[in-house]
Formats: structure tokens, C-alpha cells, sequence
């Protein structure tokens, strides 16, 4: 079954409202016997817990942990095994490169040639500084190749993205990379027919660059690996009849949101900026998505005090929310980042659900303990949007 | 989407250690108001419920009561309903056939021929002893029809299996049973085109065993159903990058392993024999699947205090599992044998996973009850690979 199909024949417009707040890594494994969530005070979001209906979602299912790529698709609705995002594309959302239909994106590595060699493939880590100072000079220097237009985003010490533009380029690429030190230089080689003109033109764009970097001493040559194109992905207005908005402070998560064609709204870069935008635009969209970023950092720390504040101060913002009364509210994670593995993992994300058609089960407070009680049990987190579709109203019967 | 090729991806070698320990059957229904598992005095069991995870596992879906051969596959991680085993394979594993790779086997029943017709598809349900005489006689006067070894296998009373030993044979062929008594004796059709030669053989080989057989006065004919070839099954190996073994007391379970590519122990014939063979070859290999049989033999008997002390005496070795210190620990059942029901069934099993990267819940005790309160909630046996694989730390990020 496809099931983005299946909700589509379902789904109609509705002026009903739906927020979806998302602690990215919230889930944990506790330490002294508690989760972060489970330390924590929240009085505001126990509230919502014993209002509403709880569960707990796997991303993608049982024992697998996603990156924040498929976990998110999946909260918005899309299949996660089915919609495939590339290492090129999602770097490029990490650093806030703007892609667009005609693009082509790699990851990229400032790496060190000698004697014909990749000696070093990281050029001995190169700060972001310097980095910034080649694609500097990159951007003077290749500007474009034929027909093509080319443009270097720094990333962080060694690593860059590269976006290639113009019609017809193809992603069926191999990576331009020996994988280990001490080979040749190696280009990228067509994978399918249609790849043979983007092969070549970028084999041309990496002489370009070597030419340019010859007199460098560490950064003289480079690696293109995960070459992407922008995804096709039917939109969530398509297939959910939504005017959805994206309010993240980081880029990532605003790439996402973009290519399941949200509105991406300019959302400050700290905690608060989040609900104030979201106050600001309530009545021009109808679906919300809210990302706090923090919960995870600090998971990927193993930072559990900090964690703990994090959540303790996202909860102060709950009223704010319940003011805007919504039809639908939900609050999640996208995944789990235990502090103690300091990671995203395979543990399943505490999940609730507030609404006035929720069937209020027993639990008592928003935790993971509480949540493997309640009612909407666990399920993948592909179908929290269908639960958020019904509890707005928004779904139609299927058959008569 | 395919499960298994998804893990592959995904799959790393590491030095981790998982043990399955599966006790056959061994979810039951209540008497008097506690199952078996219950009921059993399990200190051990009940410490790693306590200090692990619980769930319950549906080994196809729910309602489906499976035969061992799917029952295991799914625990194995491979999907039930995809890798479908033959009753020939089954019937030969199960009586401890070796099977290779240019084997056709089916299962057999000597019956008996009167008047052009098959007047008992039983042969009047002869005894073992008189079938081994049978099969030896077979055995000694057909060794080879044209280029094709053939054996013959006695199983209990009436049935046997039979092996065809050759290069090209084809087991699409249709069941040599008239399916009711007093029909005439039926030949293999071919199913395909590719299976024209191997019917020819069988009906010769048909022809030349009544011959030997015509002065019999019950056995004097036979019948032949579910050809079936070696299965072509992906090893755990090759897809979880695993080095199991399987350690099992009964001919069937080492069968089952060995279509999955386990390295089969001899493993005598007794409870503790098992915990002796997983101490001895501990350092060889990093997957155990370790198989308690006697606690589905008693639930088929309907032996509910059998059923009890099986269960009660593989608690005590609970602690010499603990001893070696695994990365990972899974109980379980493959399905369930209720004693009230004296056959295996669609309930589900009690699992649990003890492991240090495992969310602790909040089940007190191993058990049906207590299970279906675990923080795994419900789900299907073949996520227990998955699970188990996460937690021994094999599964890399799926997606960025």
C-alpha cells in the first residue's frame, strides 16, 4: 500500500489548526534510575500527557536508528524506506545551501595530493577558516564550467559542499573518492546512461579546482562523494491539503521541512524566537511545525543536566501554545538521543497527542515510562500524521 | 520494502555477543487462572525482566498459528511469509536428513494397493520397526535410477522421506497422492517446464519401489508429496555479518539453523548438554540460538506440570548465561504451545531483551501478563533480529 496515496484520496481542507512540536533526541535511557524526561519538571507538558492520549513512535521501526533525514520525513507523513534523501542533498541542508530543481550537490574534501597520491583525504583537517578561504577563492576562480554554474559552501574543517548547476545533470554518480590514503585520484564514473555528460563535466570541474589549488600546501586537491539531486517528493499540501509552515532555527531541520515543501519562516536562532514566530504567523498556516534543536546537542554531548533545562524551559512555553488553541497539538521526538550513548538511537520517541477527539488514557505525566502505557501504544512514527489529519478532522471515511 | 536487504546496509562486524535462548512453545494459556510460565518458580528469568525489557511477539501476524520452519525463520530475522519452506525440507530435517544443494526430497507414506486402487493411503498405519524394514529393503534394492541416487529415510509409523540425489532436479512438481483412498495410484506432474525430466525420474523410481515391494501385503505401494529442494535462504552471515551457531538437541532446529547458515553443534541430547556446548565454543563464534524443546513437547501432551519444570529447570541455567557475559540476551519462544489446546498456536510470545544499552521497564516478572505491559509493546517476531542487532551495537544510522 502506498499510504501517502491512500491519505491523499482521504484528505480534505479544514480551517483546523495543527502544531507539531518536535524535541529533536528528547527520548533517553535513564541514568540513576530517570530519564531526562523523567528528571525534569514539567508541569506544563504532564498537563498535556493527562489531557491527551500518549504512545510511544519508532521512527522507522524496530532497533533501527535514523538520522535526522528519515526520521523527520517520517513524522511528516513519508514512508521512511521509500523516500531516500542523499548525503549530498542533506549536507547541503545542513549548511544552508539553497537548492533548487537544476542542482546537483556533493559533499566534498579538501584533501592532500602528492606524488600522484591522495596522501592525506582530510588535508590534515584544515580549520573552517581556511576552508573558507578556498571556497573563497574557488568561487573567483570556477565559476563555471561549459554551460555549467558552480558554487562551494564551506562546512566544517576540511569538508565542503559543492553545487553544480544547469539542465539535465544527473546524480547517478559514483563517489570521487579512493576511500583510503595512499591512491590515485580517483573521478566520479557514470552509473547509468543518462550520468555521461555529468561525469565529464564534473571530471573538468575537478581539474579546474586542482589547477587552482596547485600551489596549496595541504588543500591542493579535492574528493566529491553522495552526489544528489533535490528530491522528488510529493508536497504536504499535495498529498495533506496543508498550508504547512517550518519554524527551526537551524538549517537542517529547515531544509527538511523545504523539501516537503513547507513554508520555511525566518525563526530567530534561540528558544523563544521559535514561539514568537509561531505566535506571529499562526493565522496564515494551518499546519505548525515547531523544532527545538537543544534536546539533541545536548544528548550528543551526554550533557544530561543541560538536556534537562532545555526541556524544562520548552515547557514554560506550552501555555503559549494552549493559548493559540489548536485543534490538533502534538509533542515528540524525531528520534532518541540517549546521553549516555551519546547518539541518536533505535529507542522509541515519547509521543502525545492533545486534541478534543483524544481518548484520554491514564497517563499521568509526559515521560517514556508513562508513554509505553498509554493508549496509542507504539507504532511507527509514519502514522502520527495520520493521527494528527483525523484529530483535526481533516480525513474523510474510507468506503462506505 | 525488503527488510532483510535494509539491515544488510546497515550491518557491521563488531566483537559483541548475542544469545537467543528459545524455549519452544513456551507461551500458554491460563489453568486456573496462571499459565505455565506463571506459575513456574523463575527467579532468574524474572531478574532479567526486571532489569531488561519485555514485549510480545507475533511470529507471523496476529491469529496466525506457524509450524516451526516459520516460527524460527522470523526469529532468525528473515520474513515468514517471504521465505517459504517445502514439507518435503521440513519432513527431512525434522528426522535428521543431511540436505545439499542437488537433493530433491518429499515426504513419503507406504500405503496399499488393491485392485488398481489405493485402498489405505496408511498402509493400516504400520509400525516404525516394520517401516525401517521397509526403507532398508528400499535402500538395498533401489540405490540408483539412471543417473539419480536415490535414499530413502524411515520417520514414524507409516512415513518416510524420500532423497534424489542428482544435478538439474526440479521440485516443480505436483503431490503423487490420490489425496482419498480408493483412487488409483497418482504420478508427479511437472509444474513447469523445467521439471519434465525430474517427473519422468520419480515416476520410474515410483515404478521400480512397487515392484520391489509388490509381495508386501500391507506397504505395497507409495506416495509422495511436497518435493521440495534445498531452500535458497541468504545466511545470517552474509546478511547481519554474524559467525552463529546453533545449539539444538533435536534434528529439526538444527535443520532449520543450518538453512540459514548456523554452524551446527553436537549438542548430546539433554538440557544441560546445551549450556555446556554454549561455555565450550563461547570464544568461536558471536551468535548463539540456543533451543529448549521440551517445553512445546509437554504443551502438545497437554503435561502441564512437565511443562512447568522444564520451564522452571532452564531458569537455573539462567545464571551460567549471565557468567559469560553477553552483549546481548534474548528469551523468548518461537510460538505458543498451550497445554489446553495440545497444539501450537496464534498466541503470542513472551520476549525479553537484557542488555546494558536496553530501556529498562517496568515488568517485574517473565510472563504473559507481565509482557504485554513491557516498553516493547506488541510485535512481530522477525523485529527481534533488528532489536538484537541495535543493541549489540551492528546497526549503523540508516540515512544522515
Amino acid at each position: 500500500m502506498n499510504k501517502e496515496e491512500f491519505l491523499k484520496d482521504l484528505c480534505i481542507e479544514t480551517d483546523s489548526k495543527i502544531i507539531l512540536l518536535v524535541m529533536d533526541g528528547l527520548g533517553d535511557l535513564p541514568e540513576n534510575g530517570k530519564t531526562a524526561l523523567e528528571t525534569a519538571s514539567t508541569p506544563n507538558l504532564d498537563h498535556l500527557a493527562k489531557s491527551g492520549c500518549c504512545g510511544l513512535t519508532d521512527p522507522v521501526f524496530r532497533g533501527i536508528t535514523p538520522g535526522s533525514g528519515p526520521a523527520h520525513l517520517s513524522l511528516f507523513g513519508y514512508e521512511p524506506t521509500k523516500y531516500i534523501l542523499g548525503r549530498g542533498i542533506l549536507e547541503a541542508l545542513g549548511i544552508d545551501v539553497h537548492v533548487e530543481k537544476n542542482d546537483l550537490v556533493a559533499r566534498g574534501n579538501f584533501a592532500t595530493l602528492k606524488d600522484g597520491l591522495i596522501q592525506d583525504r582530510r588535508a590534515g583537517r584544515i580549520s573552517t577558516e581556511e576552508n573558507r578561504r578556498l571556497c573563497k577563492k574557488l568561487n573567483q576562480s570556477v565559476q563555471k564550467v561549459d554551460s555549467t554554474k558552480i558554487s562551494f559552501f564551506t562546512g566544517k574543517e576540511h569538508r565542503f559542499v559543492v553545487k553544480f548547476t544547469a539542465q539535465g545533470l544527473s546524480d547517478q554518480l559514483s563517489d570521487a573518492d579512493p576511500q583510503r590514503d595512499n591512491r590515485p585520484q580517483v573521478y566520479p564514473k557514470p552509473l547509468s546512461s543518462k550520468a555521461l555528460e555529468t561525469a565529464d563535466m564534473v571530471q573538468k570541474v575537478m581539474d579546474t579546482v586542482i589547477q587552482v589549488l596547485k600551489d596549496e600546501s595541504q588543500a591542493n586537491t579535492l574528493l566529491l562523494r553522495g552526489f544528489s539531486k533535490f528530491p522528488s517528493i510529493p508536497s504536504m499540501e499535495d498529498l495533506f491539503k496543508l498550508k504547512p509552515a517550518a519554524i527551526a532555527n537551524y538549517p537542517m531541520y529547515k531544509g527538511l521541512a523545504k523539501l516537503v515543501g513547507m513554508n520555511v519562516l525566518e525563526a530567530g536562532s534561540r528558544l523563544p524566537d521559535l514561539f514568537e514566530t509561531l505566535k506571529g504567523f499562526y493565522q496564515e498556516y494551518n499546519f505548525f511545525y515547531v523544532h527545538v534543536k537543544k534536546t539533541d546537542s545536548f544528548g550528543e554531548d551526554g550533557d544530561f543536566p543541560s538536556k534537562i533545562e532545555v526541556i524544562e524551559k520548552t515547557d514554560q512555553f506550552v501555555p503559549d501554545l494552549l493559548d493559540l488553541e489548536p485543534d490538533v497539538l502534538v509533542v515528540t521526538s524525531d528520534h532518541s538521543t540517549p546521553c549516555l550513548l551519546k547518539s541518536h538511537s533505535w529507542h522509541p520517541n515519547p509521543f502525545l497527542i492533545f486534541s478534543e477527539s483524544a481518548q484520554v488514557d491514564s497517563t499521568e505525566k509526559f515521560s517514556e515510562k508513562e508513554c509505553s502505557r498509554g493508549y496509542l501504544g507504539r507504532f511507527r512514527s509514519v502514522y502520527a500524521m495520520p493521527l494528527m489529519l483525523a484529530h483535526a478532522g481533516k480525513l474523510t471515511k474510507f468506503g462506505a
